[in-house]
């Protein structure tokens, strides 16, 4: 039976842009096999009852130092993004609709706009540069992300997600067992045997 | 100049112990110079305004999960205790009133109570086989933890906590950074240069 590390991730999150770049370094002769699984992290919050970190000014200041001091010691290209938290619902929704071949790298153009770029990803501007560079053919995306069954299949993996206990993001999923944070991404790995 | 490693820690908090008993294998030789530094948990997360994991219903299993997990990779005896979070406000009072040279065994003591033997440290027969065990007069003990200098002692040392951007347990402190977190032990070593 093939494994899976299942990879519970919004672009919101930068603990997830953490968790994808540590496993892109581990995982450059593709031996895992990963599923990325979007969710809304602002959704599964509210199903969960959670304040986000970034609604405590404590646990904000905290989480800003903590991600650089990460990203220093992993030696991951990270700029905090001065805007955090920005909506990422929009290219949420678009990794739904962008064609499996060009998933992966809609998926690491966006993470790398929030979280390496420091760009306002809630701009359509800058929207408009990551339709560009993905290759993606503009109107069709952008229609495809306002259909009611395009906001319905995100709504509905948040919810699934929900069910399953999950309650953050990055969450690891493997042998159905759940790792909450990029800081067990380890044990996620013994998990998969890797 | 001498470093010291700042350690706040409240005896309810799972992952102070994990850290407390990771901190004891690391620092067998007694080279690293540990301040530690009771505060009241309950009391720091309402001032911060933070809603504690343990009253969340997936954050607690997951706490619960996860802490188990870190025990057994670490080789930790730990055992959760069944009535967590039992109140701790007793013991974290007594830290304070016990005699310096006998405070790291009353603090070995009250952890193991709590988090390796599965007992309900709330419990008055409890309390007395802690004092036994650490060999204290027990009529100075519970005279000296119901002072109002004692009560006002550790609402101060939460609140100097508070003041100083701490709002979680274990918090360690190493020339003035922050590291929040048993996972973050690592992180404050290296800040120790240990």
């Amino acid at each position: 039976m093939t494994k899976y590390l299942d990879f519970y991730f919004d672009f919101i999150s930068p603990y997830s842009f953490l968790a994808f770049k540590k496993l892109n370094l581990l995982n450059r002769d593709n031996e895992i096999n990963i599923n990325y699984k979007p969710i809304l992290l602002g959704g599964l919050h509210n199903l969960g009852k959670i304040t986000p970190p970034a609604f405590n000014e404590r646990k904000l200041k905290n989480m800003k130092n903590d991600c650089e001091l990460i990203a220093s010691k992993n030696n991951i290209d990270f700029r905090w993004n001065a805007q955090f938290p920005l909506n990422s619902l929009y290219l949420m929704r678009g990794y739904l609709v962008v064609d499996d071949n060009l998933k992966k790298k809609f998926f690491e153009i966006c993470f790398d706009a929030y979280w390496k770029n420091n760009e306002d990803i809630s701009d359509e501007k800058n929207i408009d540069i990551i339709i560009n560079k993905t290759g993606l053919d503009k109107k069709n995306f952008l229609d495809s992300i306002k259909k009611d069954s395009t906001k319905e299949m995100l709504k509905n993996l948040t919810s699934d997600a929900f069910e399953k206990d999950i309650f953050g993001a990055p969450t690891f999923v493997v042998n159905n067992k759940i790792f909450w944070g990029q800081d067990r991404l380890d044990y996620a790995l013994d998990e998969y045997n890797f």
